[in-house]
């Protein structure tokens, strides 16, 4: 079985629902996401792109908003820099419960629309 | 086997297109995707999403503008409102000529970008 | 083993760097790409459609820029005019490498922005 999902992200909405929500980031990323996005000169576009890949993995998983926590959706960098999904808790739960046992992902992103797309296996 | 296909839909040209030609929704769009479409605040999001998922479709089948007919088509939403696909007629056909009998649809937009993206198996 | 890539590129951003950078077209294309993409009204469009390709590719090989030359990752076209992908040398060798043997295709593009999306198995 493959489920897959999609997002696209507007990068400038994203950053001004940070800005008026300052707790938000905490609630949407885990620490080493932003650790990572912080290192960039526009962490939002960062942010974003991992927004997308997490409402891309709901998708996926069939599930809606609040579901699943965010932050038990987390995007890691391997050595070679290639980005990967980690689930943890509730979100590792409901792959479990589907079947899901591999998720791969990629991202991409202009200056102004960030996308993530997923297949799970 | 697997096909894929991704199609993007400018909002705003979109838009202007079926403003410019009144009878173009009733033959790219079912009566059920014209219903659901006239809940939401702007009916043209929802139509232009679909309409990159029909042609994404359209791609994943191997086939041009014309082979198929844009309501055969169909993206409907379950009880879990995740959306879904429907070949009728011309769209069946040639999906069963080609093998293809699971389609997967995950589709998203922003005000300005609508995106769907299909695989086949 | 399925791989996938995705990519979004900024036309204007685009066509911009190629003018600014009168080889590099020569260095990214195959001389069939830039004949096919000089039919076109506007060739910018399809040469960056077709630059979202081949970093979609590199994404799915789990390669960074630099591993493999961009003219290795040929996109061709069929008689049914549906695109597909020819890897050469060092693409074809590292596709090789990591066992993946069908490189499927998906491409769109807006007046802004152009996509690509591969699904490798």
């Amino acid at each position: 079985m493959t489920e897959i999902g999609t997002d696209l992200v507007d990068v400038d909405r994203f950053r001004r629902v940070l800005q008026r929500r300052p707790g938000l980031a905490g609630r949407l990323f885990t620490e080493d996401e932003r650790s990572y996005a912080a290192t960039a000169n526009d962490p939002t576009e960062r942010l974003a792109v991992r927004f997308a890949a997490k409402e891309a993995v709901m998708k996926a998983l069939g599930c809606g908003i609040g579901a699943v926590r965010m932050v038990d959706i987390e995007v890691v960098r391997g050595d070679d820099g290639n980005p990967s999904l980690l689930l943890h808790g509730s979100a590792a739960s409901l792959a479990a419960e589907r079947g899901l046992v591999s998720f791969k992902l990629s991202m991409t992103h202009t200056d102004t629309v960030a996308h993530a797309m997923v297949v799970a296996e």
